[in-house]
């Protein structure tokens, strides 16, 4: 059993025209409705992987119904606390005339302390079960920066590996609250930290206290730096599609190489296969096993020597 | 006591964002929601002047609350018959940097018979006490080509004065059925007719059966075509703003003016006004009544007299 938390849940509306034409009026052509938010797309992508799955995290508003049926036809369960603002909205437009999608994403309802004290207990019911948790996306507005980092400490307390996905001063925090893993893509790595090359970025983020860093490079796979060493994977090729939750596929894969105590290269070679298996799908999240399974063999993982990485 | 229809009723969204870049992701600054349809419009304005209303049509799904706590803030009193599919959402992309809104506009959700003759059953028992009923707005998706000719001759069946607002097939059988007045736009009228100028097309309209055809042009103002005579009525200058609703703020101002039974040239003074006084305001429908009055006495008023017109 996996548990994953979305700090900001967000139903995901998907809206197809025959061409955006800003200043105009669209009929809009298809309507599209699913759950999302980064650690429901990590639930999802683990579920396509035959793993138990718990979805955690905070509805509201008039969304909230749509977010909890869309669970339920993915078959994910969840345990969603209820609060007074509505989930946020994420609108992307796709234009039918070159595929091209723009997004319009909400800011998310605030949500108060005892809210997350009500998380926290939920949690703590069903971690004695669990084998890992994630925590994924960003932090609903006027949440304190040490959210993700309680949730860290909690999982610590019951041995149960924990990685976390976000950014800013909430990554920081995990990363010193001693989070197994922590999964941020490049750009936000630099910027969180402050450095200009990612390896001395990750290295800060490791000697805050982070066991192991993980980072997305987009088209150009993932290195991780850990303990046992340092690893970059990468596709034989380019990947051509939607790259729209590719790295919660990773952060699913990376959760199940750990929970099956895999070698670092290995679950960083899944992590690649899975996330480039998701491009190829139109909805975060989604992967075709036999994409990954067919894509698994081809990832190239190389070990890094950076002079000054810590192990 | 005046009986608002709108068939496909919406919940207009507003989304404010820095700026509008196709192709690129947009924070959403502010989200407005506000219950929308023409008829809405119809019943704010005529809410605005003082007349007791109730809004009539079709919500469902998860847009249906928001909809009516929305006609609840704003005082409007409502009989809304719940179908299954959702309420369309309407949402307005407006660009801080140059005020442009861009439109998507969902189709609605199908109503089917039998939740027409729920409403009709509803509107029969309110008519022996309404002094008039507007129909406005489009047809919900697969609606029957008389639906608005059969409110048409509910209506006349209580004596009670009908306008009609809205396009096609519907618009000319509610013309045939005998409505009071007909309020479409020019680009409508000419579309819905086949004709190349307003005023053969509004011949063609009484001529089917419509007592009276008023046409918006716009910021040119708005014609009247009735046996009583033609007339043209003209704001003085341009009147910047936001046209959305304006068309609705005339019609209300319409009916009124047929309810007080005051003649054709200043029902006509009227509706510029009022339709003017909308357009300066941020909100479909919404009125500065101190807008109103000081337009009224500036609005231009001459008699047609065309050749070829009926009387």
């Amino acid at each position: 059993m996996i548990l994953t938390v979305t700090p900001n849940v967000a139903l995901d509306i998907t809206y197809r025209v025959d061409r955006l034409t800003p200043g105009s009026s669209h009929r809009v052509r298809r309507v599209e409705e699913r759950a999302g938010g980064k650690g429901v797309n990590v639930a999802r992508a683990l579920h396509a992987l035959g793993h138990d799955t718990i979805v955690f995290g905070f509805v509201g508003g008039a969304a909230a119904g749509a977010v909890m049926a869309d669970l339920a036809r993915g078959g994910l369960a969840h345990e969603l606390v209820a609060v007074q603002g509505p989930t946020r909205r994420s609108i992307a437009v796709v234009d039918a005339s070159n595929g091209e999608a723009t997004l319009f994403n909400e800011a998310g309802p605030p949500v108060p302390a005892t809210s997350w004290n009500d998380l926290e207990a939920r949690l703590a019911a069903r971690l004695p079960e669990a084998a890992a948790l994630v925590v994924s996306g960003s932090l609903p507005p006027g949440a304190r920066d040490d959210a993700c980092a309680r949730l860290v400490r909690l999982a610590a307390a019951h041995r149960v590996t924990v990685l976390v996905d976000t950014v800013g001063e909430a990554l920081l925090q995990a990363a010193a609250a001693g989070a197994d893993i922590v999964k941020p893509n490049s750009s936000e790595l630099l910027q969180t930290t402050d450095c200009s090359d990612v390896a001395s970025a990750a290295t800060a983020l490791r000697r805050r206290g982070a066991k192991a860093v993980v980072v997305s490079l987009g088209a150009a796979g993932m290195t991780a730096f850990t303990p046992e060493g340092s690893w970059r994977a990468a596709p034989p090729t380019r990947i051509v599609g939607n790259p729209t939750g590719s790295g919660d596929a990773a952060a699913a894969a990376l959760v199940a190489g750990a929970v099956a105590g895999a070698p670092w290269p290995d679950r960083l070679r899944d992590a690649v296969a899975l996330s480039a298996a998701a491009v190829l799908q139109a909805t975060a999240g989604s992967v075709d096993l036999r994409d990954y399974l067919r894509l698994v063999p081809q990832i190239l993982v190389e070990e890094r020597h950076d002079p000054g990485l810590d192990r």
